[in-house]
């Protein structure tokens, strides 16, 4: 072989074999479904208003480009209609299976907290789809239905421990929390009097809910004080270094229900900076446009790791562009491939496609600049795409 | 024609025809002016230091760029002397209306409130440019005007809402805030005492202030209470959306009046998220360095859109590299040209020119990458020049 | 000559005789040391856990790349046992100056309040490297050491202002600052009751712990407090404008000791507004990822420098990035060149290798967009490397 090759070598061709771990995604939309393109588009943008996703979605490159690389992966014209028209009298489950089977995934960890009736249980997801999977328990969801049968904030913190041990042990490999969508992520520790406090209120404000519409739990108000938000994080981490799973934290690109404002992952310094959590691991979630403050954190934390799930493929290009600022202090062995995937096939596969480009054109870039060699970006890629996770979350290699 | 030539379109040549909506500039400088070198370099910097002005503009990209822009315009060789002697004997208004010829823009929208006795009225203006134009109300300017005039809080809101409303209805197309001069973006609702508190408090100092100078209105206290520049932009909201005229903030990038740390659009939250204000339409100005933060809002509220105005040209290659990060988020139906051109008619080409470059480069980019067919660029790239203006502010295509 | 080589100059080549001024790094270690792989590995990054240094700076891009800096440089293969084995057997005063003779920088402003017992002394320092060098005084460190002989912060603040002087007298030519560390670059001023209060109760702490450990200085409580931090930067700020030094202040990426959230240079704003401190130049140090903050306050305030030490090189292919991004805003009269550099000749050999890579293709792009001349570029290079510091520093030309 030519040696010169040795300089840029083509990294999609070397990493082919490689079955990736994506770390963190969600569950499918149950089938039979009838897939609209409202339906269709709304998957490819965080916003939730229809004049978004009627309107604007189609004037988004993460967009277009999906369509592209849809069109490109379904051997069909680069249209919405010829999309839609391609998995037209195709069985759904083959479908989905075969599209994330080309997606070069090969191992999914998933958040089942998000998506209520709509997407398949833990159970059914595993019965449709053939990817090995793992659970992610979401902390946020697991306090709020122990709340109601605990006294005070200590006997809260104990159920929430004990909840999340039930779940470790029944396999769940992580633990996810969305502090940043409630009270957002600067950290504080409170003082108990305050959080007791709150907690009397809160629970106060779901009894006179329960009392209201005894039959739903939707309307229950929602863990928002900060005290008890930022005492639970604080819990969650305590326990997940107990127990050795990763704490995934939601940072920076979401839906609006956040304020973006509150999701800088450099609030979450206390939990790199307290001895007491020596040795936890915290997997910052999405960072864009926060992931040079990431990479920092994964920079000097040996604790920090990160991923650009979300922001590729939705910041399109530009998520592409913060991979390679962000491979500028991430080590890449802090650096975790991830989709944050949901509800349609046809999202894993551009997303996971996405990501593969992303990293390959980030490593490349390095070698051409003559700061790796080919062989360090062929194995830099290597453990981004799968080993980190393997070894982050303790998962037999495939 | 080549259909290879379709992924690489010459995206400027495709949009020659294009007169572009500039939804966001000042009015010139009155003339017959000498133009000193100093006067000349003045324009291309947010600086109003001289030591800046003198010594340092020189040194900036920014700077080096607009002369050679404008040496490749004006046929001349590419220094200031060269520059300065082009415009000598010709009659000047000959001279400006020829380069704003060529600028491309077809509308200018305008912000009459600053500049002073130095520049055109907006009556003078019409006659000496012979460009379409549209005035902008600034509010702050018309709600300092009329506190004087009311007993409190509740009638100065009253006044601020008729005076929006006289202004629409005398043909003026958005209201713009400074609010991030004052007291910065970070939006919250104040309680009604608070407001009474902070208005007697203006008031006392106004009357003072009129005691002592009564003849000159420049010396007059400013608004720059939190709790009533907050108030004031609420109001102003709710009359944008009631009139169906846009509200422009002046977001990130300004002169050093502004604390830019407090100039986050991200603070603008509470105006997309308050149901009462839905249907209203929020026109990020500026937005650099906060560029990726407002191509978030605008992915995911209806009625956020923004522009890299003022970036481009001052922040050179870096504001066309700010245009290509927004890209990322920002959909091209939510992304407008403009210039926040003042002073000199070369200002308002250089910017023109560089504005067009850079969606030019940005969007070629995304053909190259396979993002977009060369079509859809073309027609991205009409929709920012013009299109989307001419519907978000109501005009008549040109 | 081609003139079609103006419009691309190999700009590192026409740069070759200018000896730089590194205008702010730290000195080396003192040898003879066994210098061990992690020894090595430790100075390519800001992280101080053995973790991180074992197993993630080997996987890092500033780290594979500053292998292959120096294998380049030394002749020998890229492995880091290659180049530990080229400094064997080795002079290692002679090895060091060869390395820093290389490196193209020729006068060394050295931060002596860093390293303790295990670097060179300012004077033993200048008996074994033979480049020119001057002190910088770390103000954190001097203003501790004063504290217990001054009965008020009055005294205190005299006793500062003495001590500066007296530095500056004996030939220092900056007071730098770490407020970063302690409690953030948020500057406000405080009132005399809350510094008085303040300065009380560190006083009394380091009282206590001067009867425990009355040998060692090293536990003495750290100056910490909010009111005091600020009070110093102010006192320093109008000292160094009395005297004509620069205040250097680290802003940005650092050691996880201090908290990055607090490290924006836009909170240095008051000391830019303030008109008593009119004719202060503050150097803005590191700067990354608040590259282009300091890109803009430097672009509107006189006294406002910067640089992107220790960013360049750790931060790898995204602190180049970050200066062709400062370019944006930043007068290359306002950029100055710098390393960060500390313990051993690799790390100044490396990072002054970078810097002048980064500005070179920095500088080389804006030649080929366009915007400057290839002369303009050149001379902007000589500007960064040395005739900014040269004018800043009051330094006589190599």
């Amino acid at each position: 072989m030519d040696p010169g090759l040795l300089a840029g070598p083509d990294l999609l061709a070397e990493w082919e074999g490689i079955r990736a771990v994506d770390h963190h995604c969600h569950p499918l939309l149950r089938w039979p479904l009838e897939l609209t393109p409202l339906r269709f588009r709304a998957v490819f943008t965080e916003a939730a208003d229809p004049v978004i996703v009627r309107e604007h979605v189609p004037c988004t490159v993460a967009y277009r480009g999906a369509v592209a690389c849809l069109a490109g992966a379904l051997g069909c014209a680069a249209t919405e209609d010829a999309i839609l028209s391609a998995r037209d009298g195709e069985d759904p489950g083959a479908y989905a299976n075969r599209l994330l089977e080309r997606s070069g995934t090969g191992v999914l960890l998933l958040d089942h907290g998000f998506g209520g009736e709509a997407v398949f249980t833990a159970a059914e997801h595993r019965q449709e789809i053939s990817l090995p999977q793992h659970e992610i328990v979401r902390l946020e969801t697991l306090a709020e239905n122990l709340a109601l049968d605990v006294g005070d904030p200590s006997e809260w913190r104990q159920a929430v421990h004990a909840g999340l041990r039930a779940a470790v042990e029944g396999g769940a490999c992580a633990v996810k929390t969305i502090a940043a969508y409630r009270s957002g992520l600067q950290l504080h520790r409170h003082s108990p009097d305050e959080v007791a406090r709150e907690f009397s209120r809160w629970r106060a404000a779901m009894r006179r809910d329960g009392d209201h519409s005894s039959e739903s739990t939707h309307s229950r108000p929602r863990l928002t004080s900060k005290a008890l938000c930022d005492t639970l994080v604080f819990e969650a981490a305590a326990c997940c270094r107990t127990l050795g799973v990763p704490l995934q934290v939601h940072c920076g690109f979401g839906d609006p229900d956040e304020d973006l404002a509150l999701a800088s992952p450099l609030g979450l310094r206390p939990l790199f900076e307290d001895s007491a959590l020596r040795g936890l691991n915290v997997m910052l979630l999405h960072c864009y446009p926060y992931h040079r403050e990431a990479a920092y954190l994964a920079a000097v934390y040996p604790g920090a790791f990160m991923d650009l799930s979300l922001a590729i493929p939705l910041a399109a290009v530009d998520g592409a562009r913060a991979l390679r600022e962000a491979l500028g202090l991430c080590p890449w062995s802090k650096l975790l491939y991830a989709t944050d995937a949901s509800r349609l096939p046809e999202l894993y596969f551009v997303a996971a496609t996405r990501q593969r480009e992303a990293l390959a054109t980030a490593l490349s870039g390095l070698v051409d600049d003559g700061f790796l060699s080919g062989d360090e970006a062929v194995e830099a890629g290597r453990r981004v795409l799968a080993g980190n996770a393997i070894a982050l979350y303790g998962l037999r290699p495939g």
